[in-house]
């Protein structure tokens, strides 16, 4: 007699069983079959629809605008857009992820707060020395993360090139990665300094005031870096194929380079896309124009390690601003995370090729990447019973309806070709479509294994 | 009530289940779990054993010596190594598999004597024209052999160029890999002539006269066939890296190649075997010189398509020449294969390294490339009900009591670090270690799909 | 007091000197210089007109139609070219130069015929085995030739890939190269006898008869046996850019691979130019269809290691047939070969592009790859007085008046963009744009240095 | 009747001619020969000492200390190591060259003072904007030059990094090369704080505290701009072979990159010098350990673009300081640029080959690299007489005796195994190995052509 029981077609790691059932015991998956299916005490029956695990979001900022109970909202948001686990970054309010005091007060905050699991990344502040990185690694975060350009001078501060190069010679004994937000400031702050002076400030000239060579230059000196050091170095975010392809290269040389794509960069157009949304679509590095096609082929060659949400709390107050440079970056994206992504793969690959990528992309590369799997990223049996109804038909997208208590959404009104039905956290059904069902801190913290 | 449970360390594509259990339902897999297993009209309890998918031998030539019955005793010791589908090559005694009645023939007698599946390759015979293989291919054959040296007139002959392209250009819309037995003819003969005037006829010249670059230059000359055809072009032994990285740099360049490697070459060294061994380890390509490292080096880099046996039904008076040149080539391999590669794999890598590497390379890689998965090659719900035991610790491998009606190998005497306890095959407990438990005949034609 | 001295703009292997002149001491450049120029028994003033190297013709087949005697007339019309040494190859009329003896008359008939300088190729018989190779290295010979296709069963036999693998091992301390005729004998015959099965005889079916891939595929043997023995392995003609780019492949790995062009793939175009030229370009390799300006980008990027005129003396009966396949290959060049290039090339890369192209391609580097060098293929103080005025302006080629004993062409009726006016052989002048001015003898054989 | 007539061995760009001349008609060369000679005023038998054409220092600082008037005594020491034309640097005492004023002063002080032909960099000042880049590149300044690290707030300050990007962007169309100083400044100040701090001042800390990283990040960077803005990117000093790796790398995806050689990285080893040497050897980027090897494969490889001597004019008080990082970096180097080259590649090439790679990375190279040829850089008619007599033999070098007003030198004490007998500078006899005999001022401004 098992716990629960959910019958469709069920996406495994290296096939679809079409006619397939998982079933749950306690909080793991204790048995996946086809045909005649063994009893349970509750029963979801997904017919034709996907069955897939629960999306692994490999960056989420939840708690860099309310702080650590940030966590409440963007947990729930995150179950409705299927995603069971976040990988939350460390640039919290008002302090960073950078000591074990803050450590632990942010895995108490998962247990009071979070409905989702999580796994979280540490940093280190300017100055501060790499001697805790260890206990931070030994503790279980599962990544750091470090910016080459000041944000905010506290929160998200810039790391200096020879502290940088102290951090990736530390992290080398954790094992862990170390992520880089990748502009080079000099650059970026220059160039808005002009545009400003110019009054070019319209939301067009986000785009032109951070291009892409600000990103690259800043990519190549990390690699660098990391070539030195022997330090796993990756980049949280490529725009563009070509800091994709950098990475490849690095890594054929044997430099444990990686980098992530987020699925903004694979949706949206600037040239396109900036006059109708504005503010509401700057991200960083920003959304550039023409690039589509070519991240798409980069996923196909394989390139990025993983694909995220990079989703940020900002309310819609913040984007409200008379010159871009006074409007926040980040935009929300967890409910969209999984509906985009499948939507414009089903485009080119149809519905099978499109579930498929999403399972590899989103849930079991960031599995591995962050040392969470055999846990978390893939249905199979003793994995935790994390697992997620994709309905497949056309659904439109209401940002007043989400979760994450911010209710707004650059895709807000577009149509998706797929939508969460159900989302099963560790064996409870926390999302039945219409409704949270978990309460606040069912949600659990991973460490990295 | 499922028919069948095996339990164990249950070895699926992407990981292993540590407390695992296979569910088997009439010929499929019912269900795949961990922790308590459902009910279940025999059970096998392996313990901490090893339970792999049946075993895809990639290479097998069954009925070159007997003819078609010869299917009997090479399928039975198939099961003993734990293979439950052998790709049967077609290179038949007396006549090849070249025409519509011979596949029907040999299918037949798949169905009369065969214990384990067969799939099977078919051929083309100098002069007879491309009009049979779209044919040959809609009744499921699985792919296409050739050879550029002449074995046997009229059973393996040679194909000239102009015809292997005629064969390439035809197989094209059949989508069926061309398999060549790849050394160059001219230098080969020669080289033996030359050998033969010489008096120089003992072992160690079976190597001598078959240099490496006979079979390098036959590779290129196939390669720059399917470079012109846009065929798949599949060498089906390697006995060098070299051969194998020039495949890869076809590959790279766009050109669909592929090439094979046989557990054997793997396993012996000329330079230090020959002498114990002689004639019993003969094949063609030859067992090279200080070959085995690079080889193995050339697995952890991916260069195979797959691993297989090349078993061939010769009986030891076949090898028991005065002169090498008189002796047959060819060695049986079929209850060898798996442990072989295991104890090898295991010095290397440790035993999950070894399982790992054994599934992938001789149960995964071969099912997908001959077009017999998702049936064949993975343990997973939904597919055929093909496992195995692999009973781990040593096991003295004593040729006397092998299943193949040959009883003779070039392992005789060593001990493997592990051994085929189960093999059930669709289902049906086929061999228990000790017996085999199947009628001739139970086993099945296996079409690619 | 020099004996002779030319004015003009002198073409050095680095620069051009517009106001230039050479001074000739003897046989020998004494100097050259600018401005104000020495004393000397005779002059040429050239003007703005390019004083060049004496060109050396990499492959030329004087003496395969008349035999030795052929020497006479080709000489002259190499004179008349602006060649002032032709590289001979083996395959004369009756009897190839295999032998010492054949070697010696082949010196003599230079001695006694050839108004221009000879170095020469030799050959080895099948089944001659290699002793002589090098006692004919010892001589001087520059090169050894081979073919893997027959052309006549004495003079232009097929080597078998053993003997081949032979030669190869045994040129290693020689340090010479080894070219080869690269098609595969099998798919050529095999395809011609299918054209005539068909009555597909016309000339276009040339190009169809004997396809890229029988080119391909006998180059790959050859880099492969190359490979195999450290031999400098060397394609005398190939007649598309993918071979050029297999053998830079091969280089790059570290075989001693280099391949030549012929100046008629540059210019001809078997799609263009077959119905107005029929037999009269057919040469073997044939030329093909689309391939020139692929050709002219591999010269740019320095892919062949010369380019020369495969000069045959077939006279025009030789490719009066009904059957294409009937007609003789080889066509007359030593009087096209430094105007076509030039004309072509100065249409894309401008007159004085043209000139140090033609310089580089077909003075310099054939020089140097035949151990000509320094004597030959530079104007440099010391190096033999081989000097050519190079007219500029458009000049109509009319073959009834060249040299050869032919007096046929495909480029007949062509008007070229610069002529031959002045050819000086080792301080002699030998042509003066009208009349050949030297003695038969007077050439010289120059051995490899 | 020539002016000026020198025998020996001439080394030409492709050849040497044992018995040659090179006669000389006022600034200019005349002719070239061999045999007997042309009657000159004065002549100049090198037996068979080496000709060669007067070295193309692609690096001088002369006038970084003294200011302009350093010209006098640097052109004189050029002079006497055999340099006609210096290459200088814009980071000129107290003003680096970034105005047209201070173009007109320095060419002006070329004529007041220069020995030696005088070719020139520009730069840009931080802010000053790209306007002055077109017109000073119109008066024939060779390069520019920036840094990414600051050495002297005015004379050799860093650029931020978007106002290099405004630099490489306005130099495209001038179609000059853009140097770089390539260290990043961040690591290399913040290193030396940190030895500072522990007291880690000794010579070896200079090494350790200018980590390669810190060259190799700096260089990456400059390529990302390169590759975003299409200039030509230089790096004037690699100091270990990866940096030449790197940039052979991007210039094999089309950016325009080159890099450049010291040669006292082929001299110099740290671990086995700095105890001997101390202060007396510090450049910047350091020379460093076990580097010379790999370096002089890179030579042999052809990745650099040229070897210069980046000779600084800093008196030996500014190295006697009890801290390394007070002691000035920089050190003499014209008059042992060609003779530890030639010495150091003899060893490993012999004689000829060591002299014909010197007259390839001193002559040919930076003469082609800056624009200075054909005027510059190769022994031919027609060119600038600018002719070096290079000695054969042993010679102690003996810093107290040098023409650079600095009478120290990291070579004291050492023999080389040439020395440079004679220098003519235009025709003039300047230098004759034991005296200078040109004047001030009659060495002339080489525009770029
Ligand atoms: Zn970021
Ligand atoms: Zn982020
Ligand atoms: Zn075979
Ligand atoms: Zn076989
Ligand atoms: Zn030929
Ligand atoms: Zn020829
Ligand atoms: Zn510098
Ligand atoms: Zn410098």
């Amino acid at each position: 007699m098992f716990d629960l029981l959910l019958k469709g077609s069920v996406v495994l790691p290296d096939r679809i069983i079409e006619d397939g059932w998982v079933a749950v015991r306690g909080e793991r998956i204790g048995a996946i079959g086809t045909g005649e299916a063994p009893q349970a005490t509750k029963m979801i029956d997904a017919g034709t629809d996907w069955i897939i695990p629960g999306i692994v979001d490999g960056q989420t900022h939840a708690t860099s605008y309310k702080g650590l109970p940030g966590f409440e909202a963007t947990s729930q948001s995150a179950l409705a857009g299927g995603i069971t686990t976040m990988v939350d970054m460390p640039y919290d309010n008002p302090d960073p992820l950078n000591t074990l005091e803050r450590f632990d007060a942010k895995v108490q905050a998962v247990h009071d707060y979070s409905h989702c699991d999580v796994a979280l990344y540490g940093t280190v502040a300017p100055g501060q020395g790499t001697d805790l990185m260890q206990p931070l690694a030994d503790r279980g975060i599962c990544a750091f993360k470090l910016s080459l350009i000041e944000s905010h001078p506290v929160r998200f501060p810039r790391i200096p090139a020879d502290e940088i190069l102290d951090i990736l010679t530390a992290s080398v004994p954790t094992g862990l990665p170390v992520g880089l937000h990748n502009e080079d400031q000099e650059i970026v702050r220059a160039m808005i300094e002009r545009h400003k002076a110019q009054g070019l400030t319209r939301p067009e000239h986000n785009e032109t005031s951070r291009p892409e060579v600000a990103e690259l230059s800043a990519t190549a000196q990390f690699m660098e870096l990391g070539a030195a050091t022997g330090a796993h170095v990756h980049i949280v975010h490529l725009s563009s194929p070509r800091g994709l392809q950098m990475i490849a290269e690095y890594a054929a040389r044997g430099v444990r380079a990686t980098g992530e794509l987020c699925v903004h960069y694979l949706h949206f157009d600037a040239a396109r896309d900036i006059e109708r949304l504005g503010a509401r679509m700057k991200v960083s590095p920003p959304i550039r124009s023409g690039m589509i096609e070519d991240l798409w082929q980069a996923c196909e060659d394989g390139l990025p390690a993983l694909i995220s949400s990079d989703h940020s709390s900002w309310p819609i107050d913040n984007k409200l601003a008379a010159s871009i440079f006074d409007a926040g970056a980040g935009i929300p994206g967890l409910e969209t995370l999984g509906p985009s992504f499948y939507t414009d793969a089903a485009e080119r690959y149809g519905e099978e090729g499109a579930v498929r990528r999403l399972v590899d992309y989103m849930c079991l590369k960031p599995a591995e990447f962050f040392g969470l799997a055999p846990r978390k990223g893939a249905i199979a049996a003793g994995a935790d019973a994390d697992l997620v109804v994709l309905k497949r038909g056309p659904k439109p997208f209401d940002a007043s309806q989400t979760r994450d208590g911010l209710n707004w959404s650059p895709y807000d009104g577009e149509t998706f070709t797929a939508s969460v039905a159900t989302t099963v956290r560790r064996g409870e059904i926390a999302w039945d479509g219409a409704q949270i069902l978990s309460t606040a801190g069912s949600g659990a913290f991973i460490p990295r294994n």
